[in-house]
This record gives structure tokens, C-alpha cells and sequence, in this order.
């Protein structure tokens, strides 16, 4: 016999929440956020779902961690700060799925992690069961800095396009875990990179006044840099060259087992992408280097609509075959 | 082939939202709330599961209303005004319950109709595909009025326990639907009430500065009263012949068919419940009737812990006859 749903809230959420007054101590039918200082209020939520977006057996405070980390990274996405989040979870009944206290435990576990690590507090929530997979559903809210948030539509002609960190990784350590690529002793590096993204929430907010145009990294590089070109109504050209790797995705590539295009398809990245004109370039350099995370320019805004991927000799590569889902 | 998700976002979800500028039009990956003017968000959320929380066979429609209205008495709960709200929305992709462009549009037309009636707009959400049921999650906001909000814990020994509208009706409706009621003529009136509650927002802000504790009735009179009582402190007396019955509920009891048992114990009511001490009883009917909702005295809050029911000759009924879940 489980704790059930009053005892779960009871000994594993509850502590989540404690650090934040307006949390009520989960006891009321809402949470209350004190924003009399704030202008704006920034929120997201991203959905995950077992066999779908993680697999089944994944480690419990690993799926919890990916998923508030998942929601961080929008927060990145915008320049907000992130303060606080709610958490739905639907907890598998079925037989082969069946999700137990422990499991709820431990996924309590790397919540509280994070929370540490990022700032944010657990303030309210729902938690019910299914006769399908486990899903856990983040709503998350940041502080909007300064009364400015960056969005997908100010990229303009001329800038440049950046990316943080480095690119791949994620959709690499999948296959690592799917067993369709041996990383020999690299697996734990790419496989860390798949369960644990760094949302860019200090760069984010470095960038508010610079950046004109920033997103996640959450579709695949190419994709997402296409996302950006439809909301600021114009083109792009990446430099399929200057996309940055991992030492562990570049041997994969040189080596020939793992194709430009897969690195510029594959999602789960959560690297910030963003524009910048040129003239901000040396700030640009300077804001990343106090934030601690490498950016890589990889491309430039055109005039026209959409993206084009150059190799390295400057060739047009064609979008298809770089897993890109068109519409 | 279906729209795709970013075709039913376009399509269904971005006309949600184009009422709302803080939406960004649902293309950026959070919104912005201008909460410049406030002093507490009130946050809440709520979620429903296929097969767990509706019928698989509910129009989409009503199954959109009912969960927004439920996270809609979460505010009235709080006294809070409703503002806008986020939607996680797992549609299902397995073949007996594959969930198509039809029913989610179906689903946004129900969402727009009370998006109208109770003034909130949605301003983002995520839509993943799921192997098991469809589910909806909901994250609303409210507008803290005057700085204070309702609570669970306020009720002191003394007051009087109240509570809106009618109970039972919602319960007997999913009893309709099951085929283990036969209500005749009265069958579309029961089945009403259990597909769309009617938030008592108005009365929850009106409520404000009178009402000592408040939650909304979900899971049962009876065990929502207990509720109140933990979170308070106290004990509480309800007495059942004074639960405010519909003709028809009524009808059904004093056939005989339905007990009181199952009206106490039975969920989905998304009245509220509320207490205040007896000096307020002449401004908790005015209130009331100025927000056009009838209110029941049915209880007082006494000392001890806990709930105590009596019947029309004033002896304890045991709660374990209430359909009451201990703990």
C-alpha cells in the first residue's frame, strides 16, 4: 500500500515548497506569487512523457531534473530569471509502468537538486494517475529583468547568428542509450549530455539588452534557427563548419560514423541561439566569457525568408537531408 | 494527415490568445503577464486524464470547459480574479482513442465559448502526442484582488459553515452517464451539471473581507469540510438535512434511490465552501445575492479536529458510510 496522493504531497513536495511563502505550504487551492515589484511575470511550460520524450527506464531524478531544466531553458530563452514552478504529474497505473513512492521519491530528489542549483521553488501542483505513461507537466515563472524580455522576432540583416556551448551532444548520447552508436569510453560524456542540458539562464540575462533575437535549442540547430527566421521575417545562412562540437561529437564526425546533418537535426541541445549585430560582437564575447559559456558564431541574417546551410566549401546543403521537418 | 502540431497551434490554439498581448501570439517560448499593477498572482493548477477524470466519449468541448472551470473555482476558492491560463494538452495516438484535428477543434471552440463567458485568455501551453490517454493540464492565473486572498486555514470555532449552490447534482450526473441512474426527465439536467460546473468566481472576491476560510468542493462536501478543518484546526458540525439539494437530487433521495451518503460523499460539485462568523450573516446574503448565487448555512465550526455529520434528528452518522477517503 503507497503513501497515495495526500501522502506523497505530504512527505516528498511539500519540502520542495517550503523555502516559498507564497507556496502556502500546498495546503490551499492556490499558490500566491508577491510580483508588486516586478513588471512582468514570464511563463512556459513544457510537457514530457515517458516513452515519448524520455525513456522509461530513465532514472527518476534524471527525468525530473531534464524536465524543470527543460523549462529553465525557456526561461534562458527569454532573459528572465527564474523564480518559481508548478509541477502536474500523472502517474502511471498500468501493470508494466507502474509508478511506485520510490520512484516519486526520488524524482523529488532531483527536483530538489535543481532547486538548489537554480533558484526556483516547487509552488503548487497536481498529481494524478493513468492508465497510460508517466508524464510530468512544468509550468515555469521568471522574473522579467529590467522590463525587457528577449523574443524570437528582432533578428535583423547583417546579424550575426550565435550559439552557446555546443551542438549535438544530446541527440548523440540517445543513440548511445538506443544502442545504435558505441561511443566506447565517451558513452557517460554523451549520455550525461542527453539526461542533464544547462539551461543558459546567466547568459540569457546577460544578452537582454544585446541579443535581438534568442530561442531554445530544443527541435535540432537547423530547425530552430528556421523558427527565428519566420518570426523576424528574414533569412539566415549557417556556417555548417563553425557549428560547435564536443571533442566527443567531432572524432564521431571525422570518423565518419555520425553525419553533419544528424548534429544539425538532432534535438534536446537546450543551447541558447540567438542574433546580435555585429557591432556588439566585442560585448557579446565579454558577457559570455562572465557567464562562464562558450559562444560559437555559426551564421549571418539575409535578406529573403528562410534558412540555407553552407559546408564548408560554401556549397548550398540541402535542408532535407538534414532531418528538417518542414511546416 | 492532420495538421501537425504547429498547425493546430496556428489554427486552433493562436486565436485563444490573440486577445492577450502579453501572449507574445503564442510564437515565443514563454508569455509575458504585465503584473505591473498587482500585488499577488494567484497560480493554480489542474489536471484531467481520459478514462480517470472524463469520459473517453465526452464532447471535446465540454471536456475543455469542464477543465478550465475547475481550475476557474480554484480562483473563486482564493477570492482571486481569473486573468489567463496555460495549456499542456497529450493527445492520445493509440488506435482506439487516437484523438484527431476534429476534437481538438472542437476542444478549442469549447475553450473559447468560456473564455468569453469568464474573461481569461490562454496565453501558451505545450501539445505532445501521448501512447495513452489525452489529457489536459491546466495552469491558471488570477488577479490577487485588494492584496488578500482566501484560505483554507482562517475557521475559528463559532462560525457558520456555508455553501453555494446546490451539491450531489454532478455526482448523479456521472452516474447518468454510467448507466447506473435512471433520472428520466431529469437525466439532461444531471448530466449538465457533471460536464460543465459553474465556478462561483464573483462570489469568491466578493467574499473576501467576510469569509474566515474557503475551498472549492471537489472531491465531496464531506471530505472537502475536513480539509478545512486540518488546515484550521477545528472541528466542524455539518448538518446534512441542511446541504442544499436540487429539486431533482431531492426528488431522488426521498425516492429512495439515491442516499445522502453518495450526495456528501460524492465529487465534482465546484461549489464553494466557505465559513464566517454568525455577525456576518447579513452581508454574506447580501454578497451572495448581489453575485446571483444562492448560499446554504449547513454547519458550524465547533473545537476538536474534525468532522462530525448529524442527521435530521441530530445523531452522528459515521463517516465511513460518507464514501469519506481517511487520509
Amino acid at each position: 500500500m503507497g503513501l497515495g496522493e495526500f501522502g506523497r504531497i505530504e512527505k516528498f513536495f511539500k519540502p520542495l515548497a517550503s523555502g516559498f511563502p507564497g507556496a502556502l505550504g500546498l495546503d490551499d487551492d492556490a499558490a500566491v506569487l508577491p510580483v508588486e515589484d516586478l513588471t512582468g511575470l514570464v511563463v512556459s511550460n513544457d510537457a514530457v512523457v515517458a516513452g515519448v520524450h524520455f525513456r522509461p527506464d530513465d532514472p527518476a531524478d534524471l527525468v525530473a531534473r531534464k524536465a524543470l531544466r527543460c523549462n529553465l531553458s525557456d526561461m534562458a530563452a527569454m532573459g528572465a530569471e527564474p523564480w518559481a514552478y508548478t509541477l502536474t504529474l500523472a502517474l502511471s497505473t498500468t501493470d508494466d509502468a507502474a509508478v511506485g513512492d520510490q520512484w516519486v521519491e526520488a524524482l523529488a530528489l532531483g527536483l530538489a537538486k535543481d532547486q538548489e542549483i537554480f533558484g526556483v521553488h516547487l509552488i503548487g501542483g497536481d498529481s494524478v494517475s493513468t492508465p497510460g505513461p508517466t508524464m510530468l507537466s512544468i509550468t515555469i515563472f521568471g522574473k522579467c529583468v529590467g522590463g525587457t524580455v528577449l523574443r524570437r522576432s528582432g533578428a535583423r540583416v547583417g546579424d550575426d547568428v550565435y550559439v552557446s556551448g555546443t551542438i549535438g551532444d544530446a541527440a548523440l548520447g540517445l543513440r548511445v542509450l538506443d544502442g545504435s552508436l558505441d561511443a566506447e569510453e565517451n558513452a557517460a560524456f554523451l549520455v550525461d549530455r542527453y539526461h542533464l542540458p544547462r539551461p543558459r539562464v546567466v547568459l540569457g540575462a546577460a544578452l537582454l539588452d544585446y541579443a535581438t533575437a534568442a530561442m531554445d535549442v530544443s527541435d535540432g540547430l537547423a530547425q530552430d534557427l528556421s523558427h527565428i527566421c519566420a518570426a523576424s521575417k528574414v533569412g539566415a545562412e549557417l556556417r555548417a563548419e563553425d557549428v560547435p562540437l564536443s571533442p566527443v561529437a567531432r572524432s564521431l564526425v571525422d570518423a565518419g560514423g555520425v553525419s553533419i546533418a544528424e548534429i544539425l537535426g538532432g534535438g534536446d541541445d537546450y543551447e541558447l541561439l540567438f542574433t546580435a549585430p555585429k557591432t556588439a560582437r566585442e560585448t557579446v564575447t565579454k558577457r559570455s566569457r562572465d557567464a562562464a559559456v562558450d559562444v560559437s558564431r555559426i551564421g549571418e541574417i539575409v535578406e529573403g525568408l528562410g534558412l540555407t546551410v553552407r559546408d564548408g566549401d560554401g556549397e548550398v546543403v540541402p535542408l532535407d537531408r538534414l532531418g528538417y521537418r518542414h511546416g
